[in-house]
């Protein structure tokens, strides 16, 4: 046992369950309408102890996991939803040491969830054309802890890839149809191309352009979760779902 | 560039997109509808190049990723599949560190890719109280060369875990309902267990469990692939999809 | 080509689309954020023709179809969605001089879509034990003027029906499985009983009671209807759908 | 109580609820793995009663419904199914009065099933170019007893309908956005069009033609029905279903 220390990024639950991240930080305080709760007493805590707000309100001290943290990073847009991340990942086997080519970055979300996966010795480079996605990127990186594992690049993708020998490429472009040849290039032979397109226009050029440059086991799905509420009155599946994210193609350089 | 080493386990690739994992062995042929294959010639090949069989055929040689090997695996039953596992692994946020307790093993497969993925430092407790899944288990692990990283442990966790501060736990028994108890005492802070379950009746009960010991961001979701045709008379839905498999429950210990 | 008849009920589209259901009557004015309609001025026109607002806004006259004349009527709670009454509809082959029942009525909308379909020789009987519904289905049923074909009896189904060689029997109770021995009696060799039912639990209860009481062809079904949008920026489905209705349950008497 | 009659179509169920459609004929002999019955000693029997094979199996008398007669009549290719049926029939209002055109015939299940219900005013004209479904779907018409509400005609439909004030179009062809402009000058105000389609690329054509000719309230929807199965050892969705039929785009003329 120990103690939290400066700077280091931890998740507070209240009573409802409601989560907070925060920064051990001595200077600052935190708002929440529980209460007022003084960032520098958590030097004084560990993991799963518990802190008071200046009402009374009791929040327990957990250590964030990667999926907490890329729940409350920062996004100008929408993410690619952890529904459609676990189909990558599963889908294409990402594990420690892959090296991954993501374009666009956006956010960065997927990025860094494909960076806490390939540590401590693989690494993604993340393309994006727009400065201001970078900077968001950049934050969120730096708060996650993984500026050692991911770099993210200000470039074209349509121009072309930097490197060679990748185990994995993620696209989430408008028009991912471009890509697909210096895709082919970058990628080593049994490597894994994964284009998320919200469009079925994307999927069909996207598919024109995966067969026309020879990629293989080439297939298209999309993927629906369905929440089941289990109450006192009874169970069925939630009267609301997500009705569609994005489509999502796989293919492979043999 | 190299050569493949002995006892090394290799994927071959037919003209077809057909797929074969065998092992780097002097002695042995690998028989296949294309042909005969001598894999002492691999001795002498690396990744990304070709080998021929007798009758003149090409098989290109891939190392393999972990996806490849869980679809090769040996296995008695049914397995969670690659949706599910994507669900799981992104919804808790699995990585590498990670100390995982799963029960029961069946084949291994889930155990396997939760181990690929918390290396170098994590660990996976596997437990399973059938002797005849515990060998193919253990054959399937040797397989993938995670021996280091995964335990199969012979015991009945209705009885209790032996482990504590576990990060996840992942049961695919028939009364899950049995094991929240000892599940919640064995997580961390901030630990989720996940249920996969085939009936609604087990999640009825296993929710009404994780209610009782006070388990917290309790939530059911069903994950359904559809697989998108896009050929040259049009794209559309396969006409044929997997309209089950199980439902998962999330939970977590705060 | 004549002239809108006092009492009318008729269908006014604006030019955004937008439909009102308004009855001919010479003493009344229609308000809408287009302006306000003379309703009188509807006895000199005709179907197919317009009608202007005060503000010289366009309406067209439509003679509303029976699916506009549910879509319109007076609501306490949910009603069963067009999507599931087309399953009832289709699944069970209902049509001209059938006899059917119905327990209970609610708004009337199942009842009325059924009644309307068994015209000119068939009958609807519908239960309903809270008053309060009785009165809304009463003027729900007026309006689109199947009074002659539907009947609406204050009853609770629990206790059994008053009628017999019955076509089909739809049930949309809390406990549908008590009514299941009674719809057996009342239904003639081929019909069918449908029961519609939110909950998972109601499906378990109800499929007991149906082959407890040796029911035939017992199947239990949930529709999933999704919605495409279609636009200049692509094709996709939509972001949001509804998730769940109900499960609707089938069976026949042999 | 009666008497079957000459040529009455019947429905025989044997007791493991499998379905035998009959016409009453003194001359014939109807084979079953259960044995042979002599359709003459249907003219001694009525609706509900029991008829025995030669081996002394039971078969119980059924009049058929429309739906029972759509699942056992004649198709060359697929069919429109009920799921799809009931969403076209609920979603547009179908019933007794409406005159209705359908194009292409094909085995005439979707004709046969709209005609049911339009009787006994309504009209049903059904357009096809391939003679050889014209013959099944005239055998299917015929059998059901419908040749009085639908006539078959042999044309393209490309080339512009014969009819006018028709209050619903049925599309099912490889080309319906050739059809838009024709169906609007046919429907009456108010009507629908209906177009079937398996592929995206007709939804995006048909959508397209749909907004130049400016037909209202234009939708495009999937519908998939899912199986519930509420066995002894538990309930869950079963584990194949069908992934697509078709997409249903609904539009109106205003």
């Amino acid at each position: 046992m120990g103690f939290l220390k400066l700077g280091e990024v931890v998740l507070l639950f209240d009573q409802r369950s409601k989560k907070y991240l925060v920064r051990v930080d001595p200077a600052k305080e935190f708002h929440t309408d529980f209460g007022k709760i003084r960032l520098s007493e958590l030097l004084k805590k560990d993991y799963g102890e518990e802190i008071q707000s200046h009402l009374g309100r009791t929040f327990k001290i957990i250590k964030p996991r990667i999926s907490d943290l890329i729940s409350k990073i920062e996004r100008p847009g929408t993410i690619v939803l952890s529904k459609d991340v676990g189909q990558i990942v599963a889908g294409t086997g990402v594990g420690p040491g892959d090296f991954i080519l993501d374009a666009g970055t956006g956010s960065g979300a997927l990025a860094i969830y494909l960076g806490y996966l390939v540590q401590p010795n693989g690494k993604v480079i993340t393309y994006e054309i727009k400065s201001e996605f970078i900077e968001i990127a950049k934050r969120n990186i730096e708060l996650v802890g993984l500026n050692h594992i991911i770099t993210v690049k200000n470039k074209d993708v349509t121009q072309g890839f930097e490197e060679n020998e990748v185990d994995l490429i993620t696209l989430d472009l408008s028009s991912p149809e471009k890509v697909i040849e210096h895709a082919k290039s970058a990628l080593k032979a049994g490597g894994y191309v994964v284009i998320y397109s919200p469009f079925i226009e994307q999927v069909q050029k996207v598919n024109e352009a995966l067969h026309r440059y020879s990629l293989q086991e080439i297939k298209t799905i999309e993927c629906l979760t369905r929440e089941i509420e289990v109450t006192k009155r009874g169970t069925r599946p939630k009267t609301r779902m997500v009705g569609h994210t994005g489509y999502l193609t796989f293919a492979r350089k043999i």
